[in-house]
């Protein structure tokens, strides 16, 4: 930091991802990634876009994928909006619908990026406990505040929230926008994308990051009523024109495109999810009922910690967050048959 | 806009960029793209690396690509700062050198974006007017501000200023940071990214979109001081952890390595403007000198807008600005040689 920082800078604390390492080879299970690649059609649109097109600029409307996704999810193309990743789209929600002196609402345990766009858009927040079992317990959010943030299934721990809950947030906050952050909902959960012609203050995101096997290419969706699209195109418009680029485009394309192929990989990480949770459980350990492509888990005597740095020891990562409330859990990303019973293998040796 | 905007977001007038039609088919030369396509290597790279790892999520620290850009450019790993295109380059560098409250100063005429990230970002802002002949005046620009943007060349004139002039606005601002927006500099302007080492305010920013021929693909660099680097990095983290794609990041690579080929399209380009700047001379226009992939062009006896509707209905686009000062010119990149001829067969048409 010097003096040319502005006061904003000044006052950052930047999310920190999940360990990317490049040392040597792990079985990686720490950044909700999925075991299975994309579709094969999702790989052959790609190549088949590689060519002299590319020096020309992208659709700034993202056409085709909002096209897609209006005929994949049944829903309006002026009711979806396309971003570089959910994170870029949560940022531009944040912009367009909270403001400064509004004080916001979301968990005390959820993603973590949450709070950091509130210090980077200079926006109050309050936080409101799970219950013991990391339950969100939806009535606290019923005061009418500034703006709700809510992600379903919640992380890290993977709980999911019934649609009759959101829509009481929902009625509860009629005069604020309540963004429902989907980036795991179809690994368990039930989407509330069916309710935005229903509720004009339901913005949900979801990504291509996790269920359609695209972290690589930075792949986000919002849903919601034509007034909040209509939001987050002029706040995008404000800031880059253009944040996908030409194979994000055809990429997130192909992959609306191929339905069946993803509906297939998604049923193996739950058959795989289930079987783990049970081997889990059979030793002692404590695992919160996940409606997502991983889980959160405890054991009744070896600490989190030691149980990560043992792991990593063994060529495995799964994410351990050193906070309040979660520093005695884990989370372990689903990932194959195969790597599950790996780490299986080490935790018989670990404990 | 309804209820639910934020104040941010009702009081933004966005960027609107060049029309993308796809109506029919036109010779496009109103958005700077590259005439020609990207090296055939870059093609190759890109379709080598779509495979199963894009279910992974790139590097967030575009490790290769910056490591390239390094020995690219002779300046240090932790001089560059890689994002989604210049444009959220700059969006970040507003947000990471700029104060509210600090008015920043850029010329009356140039890249239209600025003003529009001064609202998005709440930046109070004074702009100071090109002379006669769209030179930018710089010892205008010696008021120690809250920071100075200038295009270099500047946009949509095409002209440079000289690296003496840029020495003298960044020692007449010391204590703000001066951003040097070279997105045209490998056409004819000198680059200030070998005073980053002297200048602990300079941050350059460059984007792959023009002489790199990867606008679709959406790659930018700033350089600056390892100080401007982190606050760049520190903004980024607070908003995208990964906003370069996994394709974008070997693309950008690739393009590195491959100078001569690029040396040899820019050349190309060049050699082409020449002749058009001749051609259009002897029928009467006058020609900014451009140090860039497109002219700044006005008639004696047409008007610009007549020009331009002709050009279109003829299936040419070049871009008009109906703003004041430069409501009589014709921004016109530079295509083909092929192109360029049409577009003077069209010409002598409509004059």
């Amino acid at each position: 930091m010097n003096r040319y920082w502005s006061k904003l800078a000044q006052g950052l604390e930047p999310y920190v991802p999940g360990e990317q390492p490049r040392d040597r080879k792990y079985i990686k299970l720490n950044t909700n990634e999925n075991p299975y690649g994309p579709s094969p059609k999702v790989l052959e649109a790609i190549r088949n876009a590689t060519d002299d097109s590319l020096k020309l600029y992208p659709d700034p409307t993202c056409d085709m994928l909002i096209t897609a996704a209006a005929e994949s999810y049944g829903v309006g193309r002026k009711q979806i909006f396309a971003g570089n990743g959910s994170d870029e789209v949560l940022a531009f929600a944040f912009m367009a619908f909270f403001d400064p002196g509004r004080t916001i609402v979301f968990p005390n345990i959820t993603y973590s990026f949450y709070p950091v766009y509130a210090s980077l858009f200079q926006l109050d927040y309050v936080t409101t406990p799970l219950d013991s079992e990391f339950n969100i317990p939806s009535e606290q959010l019923l005061q009418n505040s500034g703006g709700i943030i809510i992600a379903n299934p919640n992380a890290p721990t993977g709980k999911a929230l019934s649609m009759s809950a959101i829509r009481n947030v929902l009625e509860g906050n009629p005069d604020t926008v309540v963004i429902v952050d989907e980036a795991y909902i179809d690994y368990g959960g039930e989407s509330v994308v069916k309710l935005i012609d229903q509720y004009p203050n339901l913005l949900v995101v979801q990504t291509f990051s996790k269920s359609r096997s695209l972290a690589g290419m930075r792949i986000g969706l919002a849903f919601g009523d034509s007034q909040l699209i209509a939001a987050l195109e002029s706040v995008k418009n404000s800031f880059n024109s253009y944040t996908l680029d030409r194979l994000a485009i055809i990429a997130g394309t192909a992959a609306l495109r191929d339905a069946g192929y993803y509906e297939g990989i998604t049923a193996k990480v739950v058959a795989t999810r289930e079987k783990f949770v049970r081997d889990l459980r059979s030793r002692n350990f404590t695992v919160a009922d996940s409606a997502a492509n991983f889980i959160f888990v405890s054991h009744s005597d070896v600490s989190a910690e030691k149980i990560f740095n043992e792991l990593r020891a063994r060529g495995i990562l799964v994410r351990y967050f050193n906070k309040p409330v979660i520093n005695n859990h884990l989370r372990i990303s689903i990932g194959t048959d195969a790597e599950m019973a790996a780490v299986i293998r080490a935790l018989d040796q670990i404990l």
